[in-house]
């Protein structure tokens, strides 16, 4: 695996390989990685002939008072993941290197980054969108593959992706939990003994409605009152949001008859988290 | 040359010689051609092995009241005078293979975009930069060619260009006049022959500023005056903006000491003309 810090030098050495009809892979992360990371690497090494992983933390996708600063590292760890993983490049470059002179130009996307994460975190959306457009333009990849924890963030970069034409097929992956069913994330290395115990609500509350739904029971007020009943009944949390939404255009649904997602957020101590399930209604 | 209408099909054609490290160059325009397109086609010529035509009249740049339904056609025209200039892919597609759900993305340059035409166009920018990234994604040029009389423009395109990490050069072209000094435009067809005849003291109007600059004037204000002033004297004249501006950062200058840009607006009749200079000053 070639580590690499350079735009210049990642065109380059990527370029070799596109030009004699290599198909490239990309995935980019924030790094300190775990296995919902590994899942989008294998399935791009699978699909791919080169494959290319990023660690970079974005600034401009973190929000005044958000983790940017404590997001945590171990570019060690990563490295030596990747390189089991059959990783050809990692590109990992400084915040200079991506900002010599910040960015006069922003992408936003309206719709799909309307409500959620995206009134939860003002500029997020706006943040990820330049980002990875860069970062798709520095690599050029054949695919990109994304985890649909960031199930919002999915569907933003699908569409700016097709809205702007460019030249690459966006894979969303399943999300990756641990044994108990916390879903896989860089920040659950923030929660104490006891918050990740209350961090089960999430995943959990996906069974409670489940069983509603299985009850026959349409009404969107009141699954999501024993989500949120239940959720509150966990030391330490907060809930952000628990919406219950159309899968394509994550608007509000008004009834639970056909297929929708639940996605939540919820601060546990002082750590967000965000988990989602899609419900397939007959 | 091979008139291509559908993305995918220009994406199949072009990247046949991309991908045996032929140079592409690329010419995007509205149609309408006049030498001022043909420089640029004949530099893009010159540097490059391929070299594509967009001809495309963006929706997404014209604001409400402006001139969108009547632009100039002459595809005829066009055709052949690319055809002659030894064009190889003219890419002319429809407003629904460009845009087929509208864009939910919005691409917006900051600094270089305020002002100027930027003020008087709400959202052309937005619209230039969604449509110029688009095309960029689509041709994936090594060098795209854009003409100095829409200075602004090129300055906005060259900074989104920068700030996305997009794989293309930009290269600005000098204005081409008519021989009384007229900037050629598509957009000069409007005129009438008084009109025609008024619409000169855009050009004429640089001589002025040379005298008063050669006569030691160095105070914006002055000079501003005399501009204004000569045009105010054309029949038919109507100044939407006469601007002494920064050249790189577009931005007012404080007097006329330095290089600086004068940037001219002018309704002549109903048309909307712009012209620019750039002024070195020893």
């Amino acid at each position: 695996m070639k580590i690499i810090t350079k735009i210049s030098e990642s065109r380059e050495e990527i370029n070799i390989f596109r030009c004699v009809g290599k198909r490239i892979g990309f995935v980019p992360t924030m790094g300190y990685l775990h296995e919902g990371h590994l899942s989008l690497v294998k399935k791009c090494r699978e699909e791919n002939d080169i494959v290319v992983v990023s660690i970079f933390v974005n600034p401009t996708q973190f929000g005044a008072g958000e983790d940017f600063e404590r997001y945590p590292k171990d570019m060690k760890n990563d490295t030596d993941m990747l390189q089991k993983a059959g990783v050809d490049f990692l590109f990992a470059p400084s915040a200079e290197e991506m900002y010599p002179t910040g960015s006069s130009t922003t992408i936003s996307v309206s719709g799909v980054s309307d409500g959620l994460c995206g009134s939860s975190r003002p500029g997020h959306f706006d943040g990820v969108a330049l980002v990875v457009t860069k970062l798709l333009n520095i690599i050029m990849p054949n695919k990109a593959y994304f985890g649909m924890k960031d199930y919002q963030q999915l569907q933003v970069i699908k569409r700016f992706v097709t809205d702007l034409n460019m030249n690459t097929k966006i894979i969303g992956m399943p999300i990756v939990r641990e044994a108990d069913g916390l879903a896989m994330s860089s920040r659950n290395v923030y929660l104490n003994s006891e918050e990740r115990k209350s961090a089960l609500c999430l995943s959990r509350s996906f069974a409670l409605v489940h069983e509603a739904i299985e009850g026959g029971e349409t009404e969107v007020s009141e699954v999501k009152h024993i989500v949120e009943s239940f959720i509150k009944d966990h030391p330490h949390t907060r809930i952000d949001y628990a919406q219950f939404v159309d899968p394509e255009t994550l608007k509000p649904v008004k009834d639970l008859s056909r297929d929708f997602l639940l996605a939540l957020a919820v601060y546990v101590g002082k750590t967000r988290l965000i988990d989602n399930n899609l419900f397939k209604v007959m």
